[in-house]
């Protein structure tokens, strides 16, 4: 019944994660709405980052600059280098904040069920980046999942060979929870990894 | 810490109703892993919508064309008009199918607090289409809310002098309701408006 224009406005909008088809409907009566505002800066800005970021060939993080912004950076310490899942989780570890060191972005987790291996990831340049540190760190801050934690696995096994000292997250209570609201498994970690005061 | 190009993409994505700050964010790193098949297209569809996409200048309804295609379909009756909030209304009347009149979008419902009046609404060019109408009838489809319902009564008092028939969508058990789950005021209506089987 809608524009054909229209119609293929919010398909490509419903292939955003986030957005069903109700959604899709709306966002793109808002974007009509307002065409100069955001409709037509939105069209712009897709053309510009598709055109311009790229993921770092070092890190695989995105940016416009290659190698990126963190992995230029002559403050933070090439020596540690932290493991994550997606570019996301990337992001999440800087707004908290307090972490100098740089990143591996593996572009996915193990999954036997997706048929996802070893070489469909990151792993063999972040086996080379940890053999080229001397007395270097490797964080596993991979997600807490059953995929996460088999990777963790798999890259603890794989990186042992090069030398590296080898860390993951720390499991625990979050801040500002509530020891009633949370899973029995975070407890029981929470609680054998207990810190004297 | 991203880019300033990724981060004003996040920034508008963020403003399209439904997508918070960490959707936005899956979003477009969504929208770069996808440059050919979606991002690209997505920009391309939003300019050629921008472009084309205008609001009927009969009814309000967004089509290419103007009047809209469902105000130049001869198959439609022109002397059934059906008022309605918004065009994602229209949308979900023309997808439940069976109503074959035309359409009049008001662009929004009044509300003091909002400070929205008859004039900020297509409320004049309604009782225009109503006065030339010959036996027509005007069907107020707005929300069953409480601006949706003030708006009806506004508009009901406002075209009784055009001498058009005046009617409102039934309102009763949704099609696969269940009772136990209703609210009092629907069932009480479905009640009151119980029909001889």
């Amino acid at each position: 019944m809608t524009s054909p224009e229209l119609e293929q406005l919010i398909q490509l909008l419903r292939k955003l994660p986030g957005l069903g088809p109700r959604s899709a409907r709306r966002a793109a009566l808002y974007l009509i709405k307002r065409r100069e505002a955001v409709m037509l800066p939105l069209a712009d800005a897709l053309v510009r980052a598709a055109a311009r970021i790229r993921p770092c060939s070092t890190c695989g993080n995105l940016d416009t600059i290659d190698p990126c912004a963190i992995c230029a950076d002559p403050e933070r310490d090439p020596a540690t280098i932290c493991v994550v899942e997606e570019v996301a989780d990337l992001w999440a570890l800087e707004r908290a904040g307090g972490y100098r060191g740089r990143y591996h972005v593996l572009g996915g987790m193990l999954s036997a069920i997706d048929g996802i291996g070893p070489e469909d990831l990151a792993i063999a340049t972040l086996i080379a980046r940890a053999r080229a540190l001397s007395d270097g760190e490797v964080i596993l801050a991979t997600n807490a999942t059953v995929e996460g934690q088999t990777t963790a696995h798999y890259l603890s096994d794989a990186l042992t060979a090069t030398g590296v000292r080898l860390s993951r997250l720390a499991h625990g209570v979050p801040v500002g929870g509530e020891l009633d609201y949370l899973d029995d498994g975070t407890l029981a970690a929470a609680l054998s990894a207990r810190r004297p005061i």
